[in-house]
């Protein structure tokens, strides 16, 4: 079953990218909520909540644990979320007399969220490593070709003359505040309970979250349950990132259409032109660009989130998030190799 | 790897539809375009273009071929469609004499458009099989509860009271309009060869388009490579489907969260209180409904299809259109699991 | 105060359209309004339900009723919508004894979506009028150019050469199917009372309803308070009009981009740069087609239309569908003149 | 004219914001492109590119100048921008001999985006203080109600009691952020010429931009022309903003469907039935951050802005932004007036 370009079997090796995407399987999902309970015990430890054997016990149960996915997927179904049958598989894992001991005052919303969390912190790192060689690319083009003419064009039409310098400026540019921007970018815990007021962890909440959030890394804030502009900002970021690619596409295809000023190595074939060589990552990029562009919407839709927590709204984000963050990943990959792929650029002399 | 959570191993219990999902498979697709090269050789044969023995041959190496995914999916990365690799691996199956009989006169945006029709035919057909259930789930709610009376409620204040029988025909009007559309809707055939001159067959190419379409059981018009309505068209009546069923979700809710009104079977647990009853379904209804709302304008982004043949706005496509048929289709499927589980509606007497 | 383009003192001579703009002028909407009112009075005279004394005086009054738009303005930012106001005023007008005779049974949202449907049905008519006379443009040209060849381009690369006739096709046939559907296009009365059940009416809402319907050139059909798929379906309309002439644009941009197979006539002059023509008609036409793109998406979210009548999505709509209409309709006249402007299109002999 | 709601007679009581509104009129655009023309010529002066004698008579034009409108709006119709036609009119006033020092290695763009960022710094202003209004409104709320206890509701469906203390935080915390980013974010001149290289002010221009930049009280960066991912992030927090104000939005609508957990001063009444009080500003706070969520799908697209100056991308900024700004300008009146409109919130002891 493969209705996601970014998951389909051919299809993927275009638009798709496998180290990005491993963050956003199952199973690294699963690993990651793992990651979140066998930390919550050992802070709940700390400050007393539970004893240090539970703790222990609990996180070898969740080292070693395999959930049975048929039944999370069909209490998925019913629920609305995996967290109550992961839980209670894990307790089952767990066993007497400290399967009570494991979620003790978290809730669904914490678990999904931080786990997004901690896998985008991740995504982030190598997207901003990702920019890092493509300007590279750049800044190798500019020092072979940075002083060759190019011309300038407006509008569609020719303006001036510039230098191949001043459109790779264009480029790069926006890359690297991009990157800057990955780079200063605040991964934060979630951590509220049933109706975000941890309630059940009474006045060890405060410590009990510093805690937990010194474990996975995170940044210790209050609960953003129903505040979903972390997400929408995230999103926000991945589209600057593949629009600015995009724009980068978009120029090239222009470029090897007029067909003087730029020399690509490989391109694409036809199967009924033998002769042509399409500059397929170029326009790919535009296409993920315009995706990413669109899907942004729908994930600001989702800051209209009602009440304590939205099923709505949140389910709209599990539609939509993964997607995004697939399609910037495909784009800096496409953008690298189109980078490497110009031979030559500028008027010729 | 599952970016989607309509192929994703647990999320797709409560967001995909195995049913319309096998459409969307990579097998499906391949079958289809198979099917295309087999009918068209047969076409071709009866037009005298390559010989019945030929077509023979090919209709027989299309329907035993396996074509090697690995192959298909590295010359995706380099082609930008699968085509090319698929056809060249097809006419390897043939073999000499007949292996250039292959593909004759087509380019790769017949097989896919034409793959994608011949499926697009099968979902709609399900779809309004699926419209016809949830208006009987619904008749059937207003031979029960017809006559009690509904609080009316506009702008989210109690209104004048209305009946069931009124609220009953605002989510049900809607779907018998939507099933008509599905019934009436064209499925065109897509052939036009290179660059949608059909040239390659010469005077003899409308009867063998009209052939191949009526092989094919889709509509002989002429070629639509760079004519994307037909497809934002489909996109609209799905979001309006998906509309039309988040509308009847958001009622639930409401109604669910008033409470009074409405008493449902079923319902999500939750991880932090054993007590509550969600209203899962209807909430993804909503979700859905904006899921598809959003997708919408990428498709219509995707009619700026610049001269014969886009790369950047037909890619764009495929990377939207078979999520928006599957939510759609999971639309259905929730909507009637939530009018079934109406135990009563209306004023308690 | 303009803070939308096609308002804008000096941005509408580019991006708005005068004669479309004038039936979403307030004080069309009020004149639609108040014949709804008018039309009304009449057929409840008809049907007993008001005396035709009182019909003939609410008649002239609506004939010569000049509202306080001021006050009319207060209303609206407190009621969210300018009916109740403007019944008081209307009523005043009246004066006793009739004053109660005036919207009977009826509530804002008749008024409001009636009106709407009364306007766009002229501007439907306006719209398939501008659409014939681009395809006789385009006929022009082909009886002209249509045997001169083009270079074919598929994915932004020169594939093989077609002729100007092929090209002007994929720009013509889109239009036609799209004048079909607006010639086809029902408009349909809006006619439900309070909470959508004409209770104020009794037995005589049918009778009544469709008197209404006939006075107004309107469909009789049930009321579609909460069901939106109908404003939905124009709007997906009008920007497949927008988005078939945004190819058509981009085409032109790309043509002129290249310079040789093209001639165009007039074309926009540069603050820095004497030399240059700009082809600013086409630029815009993909503007106007992506801007409409992306408006589709906030129709389709108001398809969420909770319970008997929805502020928040209602509200959203007339946010949304003036601009897409008028963005329609600037793309028609932008068309028409670049349609125009072509002195000379195809490969040079 | 009025087709944006923002601009019209009556509906924008509701939907406008006559303070922001001011600073995207004709009028303040026109005065602010001056402002540039202006401190163009004095840091050119400066510089000793033109004399200061002619910088002062620009300088004095620039003050006295009153456009002719017509003209402006054929010139646009025709170059797509105002500026050549407004430079042109304004080398008139100018007169010889210093006609020529007027807009010296400017473009159109230079003049327009710069506008932009000047007016958009002060409405940046604005929002800041809005947003402080609404938390200190929200801080009122909390010194008297917050220790009430609030239903907490997740998924539609009570969940456990909160306070009102822990759901006021959740609106105002996100706001606090918003008004954060507002404070700090930078608004840029735009200075590049014709193509972008400042190529006739040549080693002067680095000095130049300074001095322009400081005049003009802007961040003195290289020119964006076609990287536009600041226009782009402003987009994301004006919906940020909306879309906060939507959730707060829809949660009053959804306590007000209830009943009794709020009371509210006011609400707006019906043309059809005199009992009710609609929460008018509640809903319409939604239907601003949907219609934003919507918009910025279309600033997104056109990042994709290519060459040196990309006229389609360009003008769909213009298309959409300056509605963005009004509508979450109209979103904080509303939120402000809303928030100031409670005049109990909590369970009932």
């Amino acid at each position: 079953m493969t209705i996601s370009a970014f998951d389909h079997p051919f299809l993927s090796g275009l638009l798709g990218d496998d180290e990005t995407a491993s963050y956003f399987s199952a199973a690294a999902d699963i690993r990651a909520m793992l990651g979140f309970e066998a930390a919550l015990a050992r802070a709940e430890a700390i400050h007393g909540l539970i004893s240090h054997e539970a703790a222990r016990h609990i996180d070898i149960s969740c080292a070693r644990f395999e959930p049975d996915v048929v039944r999370l997927r069909t209490a998925t179904a019913r629920d609305g979320v995996v967290v109550a049958e992961l839980v209670k598989q894990l307790r089952e894992a767990v066993g007497s007399p400290y399967s009570d001991c494991v979620h003790l005052g978290a809730t669904s919303q914490d678990l999904i969220d931080t786990s997004l969390m901690v896998r985008l912190r991740a995504v982030a790192f190598l997207f901003s490593s990702r920019l890092s060689r493509i300007s590279q690319e750049f800044d190798s083009l500019d020092a072979r070709f940075g002083k060759v003419a190019l011309m300038g064009r407006t509008r569609m039409q020719a303006a001036i003359a510039i230098t191949v310098s001043d459109r790779l400026r264009a480029w790069r540019a926006p890359l690297e505040a991009h990157r800057d921007r990955l780079t200063q970018q605040r991964f934060v815990l979630q951590f509220g309970g049933a109706a975000g007021t941890l309630e059940r962890l009474q006045d060890k909440a405060p410590a009990i979250r510093a805690a937990l959030a010194q474990e996975l890394g995170l940044s210790d804030e209050p609960q953003w349950q129903s505040q979903r502009g972390l997400i929408a900002d995230l999103a926000n970021l991945f589209s600057l990132i593949s629009g600015s690619l995009g724009k980068f596409g978009q120029d090239i295809a222009l470029l090897a259409q007029a067909g003087d000023e730029i020399e690509l190595a490989g391109g694409g074939g036809s199967s009924a032109m033998a002769h042509k060589h399409n500059p397929v990552a170029a326009e790919t990029l535009v296409a993920l660009a315009r995706f990413n562009a669109t899907q942004l919407s729908g994930i600001h839709q989702s800051l209209v989130h009602e009440q304590e927590r939205s099923g709505a709204a949140w389910t709209l984000e599990w539609l939509i998030l993964p997607q995004m963050a697939v399609a910037t990943a495909a784009s800096l990959r496409l953008a690298l190799e189109l980078a490497g792929s110009i031979r030559r650029i500028g008027l010729k002399s």
